[in-house]
Parts: structure tokens; C-alpha cells; sequence
């Protein structure tokens, strides 16, 4: 008889495991908290993915095509794990769902329930929800994804868009110390998708660190080189109204060594990654545990960051912190490989 | 009857492999160069990991233990692939050992080639070879990890030491563009275990960016608040030799806007990581591509990058550019995965 495992989230991660794990014959049921899979590059219509501008669809649609058409995955849509107890290696589990509750039993489990942006409404001092053209990396995203790249305020296209790194994160007086990793990448590509739009309409990108690392230092080197783009170690200290309906800018440049006040038509605030509700759940629901910074924590950093603190469970995804998909993608696959040894050798 | 899978590579990514695929039943052939098993990280005796300064034997130790516990692994030590014939979706393969040819046939096989430390002395501004106290990042892990870390010219323990980051990265005189990605937190760690073994000894890190991306800025914290490390955005122009047998750091401080002569009694530099010759073989012999940095290439770099360009190669860890052990690991889990689907699909 096949194998049972369950996938709790249908982003990148949960779709990978339950897509490998179906390949090899076993009964995945895939829980998906909203309505569609794909996660949160799907919910905010991200368009095209760094490094090389791969449309979304390619990575996102093609996983969710490949779960979709597998025989071997239900989809529970609109769903949550309501129950969760273990039983002799065995993991019984009740799924709700909007019109039904079913509990079955599982031979390992996957938690791959992601992050979430962190709102910029929480620091007063970006005016996300005081200014229409603050925006922040998501709502970019689902313009450029929806081709709708313009002012908010006026509906028209931007002269100067300023993108402030590390929104939410490196920021200990809104909680969150840690670097949420990809945000400099997306932002860099973002500032490149809007020169190349836009050639006419300056780019300036306010960092404390360009953490374009590894080979996403390529984007980097490129939107300096071909786009153009500014790219300036600096400081916000506050975004205030400015004249002819804009937005300024005041902070502090570290490399010159001075204040700046600068008027811009549209601010892009690079908000970080949180772990959200819905792993923090886990912890109640499952007995997992959290980490200091509030994702879910892996038994073993180096040796085994796929794997819960309770046997049988397993991790993937940036339900442990912030990853790039490629990232989730790739610990979906070693998630999957070790949930299917357990659900082998405890048949 | 068992499947045959070939992995090649006896690091971490390559070790995680062999171990996950004889868990579930998978005969293994694991061709190591060496003539030991850990790839760089035992070579070079990596004492303590980042980010939370574990014990390498308590990583790495453990996957070769592991692996060489394991009746399903059989280990070729100071061997390495001679031919490679595809033949109807199977793969002959002759293994060349210091004493014997082996020709089997693997359903599926798995590239897990790592990496090598850039070669300071190829950027004559760093006096690698000229200078005794001028060592890299690897004689520093080795130092740590033989319990030996003194100066090599006398013999003392050191009263400041500078440790310079992007060495061979970021840097296209040497012709790497691209950032090494680890090599900013190792420094950090490095630089934090020197203070803790010799709390008296000044430790600089000189950078363009600190790189401590996601959970790692933990240790960046720490490094500035409990163990007094300086940070100095800068750049080195060259390393001259000082009075009193001091090596004399020169660069200008990025953020002060100045030049700067430091005498140190030790300069440690972060070199980073290169494809090396063992992954450019696998393109003749396998039929592998490269991408434009000099590592192997995967087929997609966001849906499938432990995927190689040829049907049924997977591809794991650093071979594809530079990672943390951690992720080599993982993806040598995702890759083992694809591994044996392939396998168990084509029998």
C-alpha cells in the first residue's frame, strides 16, 4: 500500500515536496490555507523572478500545473489542519475545510507554511498608509504583475522612484534583527524592471549593505552598469509630503557624510519576511518549536534544517526563515526525500 | 533488484546524497578524490561552523560516519571518473582508483564536485606569499582547528589582526565578479572566535558590504556588541611590511573618506570560492555546461538548480556556486530525490 504523507502550504516549497512525492507513488494531501496554490509569489502576482527575469509563471504556474494534474495529490483548498495527534509513528489528522472535516492518518508530515511581508504600516516613520505613492516590494510586484505601473495618486508614470532597503528588517526597534535576505535582489531587479519600462524616470536605491549575494551580484553590477540606476549607502529617517505632490525622502548619506532631503514621485519600501500566524500555529497545532526571531526552528541549523524538532515532521521552505524560491524550492526536495525514508521504514 | 545510483563527490552535498539514497534501499557508488571523506571542510579542519559556532565533527564528522557505516555506500577514495557513456537512459561509468577500473552501470548519477579556495597569491596586492602573518581564511579554519593559532612568524599569539573580505570575490581583476557569499560570516565568526581566545588581540574586518545575510546578522551583532570587533567599510590597496616585524595594511576608510596605514601583527583574508578544476572536468566528461562564472551550470537556476543540462545528472551543492554547508546539504537531499525517481522510473 502507498504511503500517506501530508503537506501543510502550496507555495513553493509544499509544492515541490508534494509534486516529488507523488512521482514516486504516495498519497499526498496538500493543505492550502487560501483558495489557489502557489503561496505568496502567486497572491501578489509576482511577474518576473530574480536572477534572470524568468517570468513567475514559468516556476510558480509550472509547480502548480505539475500539483494540479498529479493524480496522486488531493488539494485541500481553503483549508487548515484542525487536529493533530501521533500515534505510534502514525499521525492522525483532521483537515477542515470550508464544507467538510475528514481525519486521516498519516506516515510523515512536511510543514511548509512560508512567511509573510512584513507591513510597513507598522513604522510610522515610511508613511506607508498616509502617502498613496508609498508603496511597498509586494504592491510593485502585483503592478508590475498586472502591467500597472503608475502613480497611485495620479494614475501617471513616475519621474523618480526611491527604493528603501531593509524595511522591517536589521531594525530591532520594530523586533526584527535578522536580514531578510532577498530583499535587496528583489529591489534591485525591481529598480531595473522600472528603468527599463521607465528610461526616462531616475531609480535610487537607499541601502546599508547591498546583500546581492552569491551570482544575484550579477543584477547588481548590471543595474549600475546598464540602467543606470543610483544606488546610495544612506539612511531614511522619515518620508514626509513634499511639493507638487510628491513624497521626500530626508535622511542621512553615510557616504558623504550628510543629510539629504529629496522629492521623489513614488517611494518603494522593500519590506522584509516574518513568520507569520499561520507557522506560529504550528507550535499549538503540532508541538512544533519557534525560533528567536519567530519561524519555525530546524533540530540542527547545518545538519538538518529540514527537520522539526518531532520526529517524522519536516520543514521546508521559508517557514524557517527567509529564502529565495530556488531556496524553498530545493529544501522542498530534501524535505520530501526525508519524509518518504520515514514513511518507508515505518510502514 | 536495487537501484544503482553514482555520486561523485565526497563533501557534505555529496555525502547528505550516498546517505539519504542507501537509507532507502539504493546501491551507491561514492567517488571521492581524496583520500579521505568531508571535502574542504575536512581537508582544511574547519573547526567551528557558523552561524552558531558548532562543532564541525558534530556536521561533518557525522555525514562521514554515516556514509561509511553504511553497507549500501561503497566508497572509491583518491579515485575518479574515467568515462561516462549514456546508453538508452543508463550510465557506464568507469571508475578509476590508485589500483583498479571499475566499469558499472548507474541508473542515475549526482555531481557534487564542491569547490576550491581562491588562491590569494594570484592578487599580488595581498603579499600572500610574501608574508608570513598574511594567511587566508582556510590556513585560519586549520590554525583554529589544530588548536595552533599563533603567529606563524614567531610563534605568539597575535596583539591585532585585520581580516579583509572579498579577497578573489566582487573583484574582476581576478575575473570573478561574483560574490562568494559565506565568506563575510565566516570572518565574522573568526573574528569573534579571536577575541574569545585572546581577548587582548584588536580584530578589523575591512569591507565593502557586509554580507550576513538572514539569520546570520545574528552573529554580525554580536561580533560588534559583545566582542568589540571593528567594522570598517574600506578597502585595501596594498599590504607592505611594517616596523617591529608588523604587516602595514593601507586602503581608505570608505565611510571616514580617508587613507589609513595600520600595522598588524596578522592580516587574514576571506578568500572566496571558485568552481575549480574538478568541476570543468565533468564538462568533458559527462557532457556538463558551465555558466559564466566557472560553475556548473543548472538547467534552471530557480525551478531546478539541482538539475544539470543532461537528463538524469542531478547537481549538488557547491559545484553550482558558492553555499553555506548547510545549503549543500539540502540540496544534496533535493538532488538525491530527483535522483531516484529518475532511477526507479527508467528500470
Amino acid at each position: 500500500m502507498a504511503e500517506n504523507i501530508l503537506v501543510v502550504g502550496g507555495g513553493p516549497a509544499g509544492l515541490h515536496s508534494a509534486v516529488t512525492l507523488a512521482n514516486i507513488g504516495v498519497n499526498v494531501s496538500l493543505v492550502e490555507r487560501d483558495s489557489f496554490l502557489g503561496g505568496n509569489p502567486k497572491k501578489f502576482k509576482y511577474k518576473f523572478l530574480f536572477p534572470d527575469m524568468q517570468p513567475a509563471d514559468d516556476v510558480i504556474g509550472e509547480l502548480i500545473k505539475r500539483a494540479e494534474e498529479n493524480d496522486g495529490i488531493k488539494v485541500y483548498y481553503s483549508s487548515n489542519v484542525s487536529n493533530f495527534k501521533e500515534n505510534e509513528k502514525k499521525f492522525n489528522v483532521t483537515i477542515k475545510s470550508p464544507d467538510a472535516s475528514e481525519t486521516k492518518t498519516f506516515d510523515s508530515v512536511i510543514i511548509a507554511t512560508g512567511f509573510e511581508h512584513f507591513d510597513p504600516a507598522r513604522d510610522a516613520k515610511y508613511s506607508y498608509q498616509l502617502f498613496d505613492d508609498v508603496i511597498d516590494i509586494k504592491d510593485l510586484e502585483r503592478m508590475m504583475g498586472e502591467n500597472n505601473f503608475v502613480r497611485p495618486s495620479n494614475g501617471q508614470p513616475p519621474k523618480n522612484v526611491a527604493f528603501i532597503l531593509c524595511v522591517g528588517s536589521r531594525d530591532r526597534h520594530v523586533g526584527n534583527q535578522y536580514c531578510s535576505r532577498v530583499c535587496c535582489t528583489v529591489s534591485v531587479k525591481q529598480a531595473i524592471e522600472l528603468r527599463e519600462r521607465f528610461p526616462d524616470c531616475d531609480a535610487y536605491i537607499f541601502y546599508m549593505d547591498i546583500r546581492t549575494y552569491g551570482f544575484f551580484e550579477d543584477l547588481y553590477w548590471k543595474a549600475m552598469e546598464e540602467h543606470d540606476v543610483q544606488i546610495v549607502k544612506g539612511r531614511i529617517a522619515e518620508i514626509t509630503s513634499g511639493p507638487n505632490n510628491t513624497v521626500i525622502c530626508k535622511g542621512e548619506d553615510t557616504l558623504l557624510r550628510g543629510p539629504f532631503e529629496i522629492p521623489f514621485d513614488m517611494v518603494v519600501l522593500a519590506s522584509g519576511m516574518e513568520g507569520g500566524p499561520q507557522s506560529s500555529e504550528m507550535v499549538d497545532k503540532i508541538g512544533l518549536e519557534l525560533n528567536e526571531h519567530g519561524f519555525l526552528k530546524p533540530q540542527n541549523v547545518t545538519l538538518a534544517p529540514f527537520k522539526s524538532n518531532k520526529e517524522g515532521v519536516f520543514l521546508a521552505g521559508a517557514c524557517t526563515g527567509p529564502k529565495a524560491i530556488s531556496d524553498s524550492i530545493v529544501e522542498g526536495g530534501a524535505a520530501a526525500m526525508d519524509a518518504y525514508i520515514y514513511a518507508v521504514k515505518n510502514k
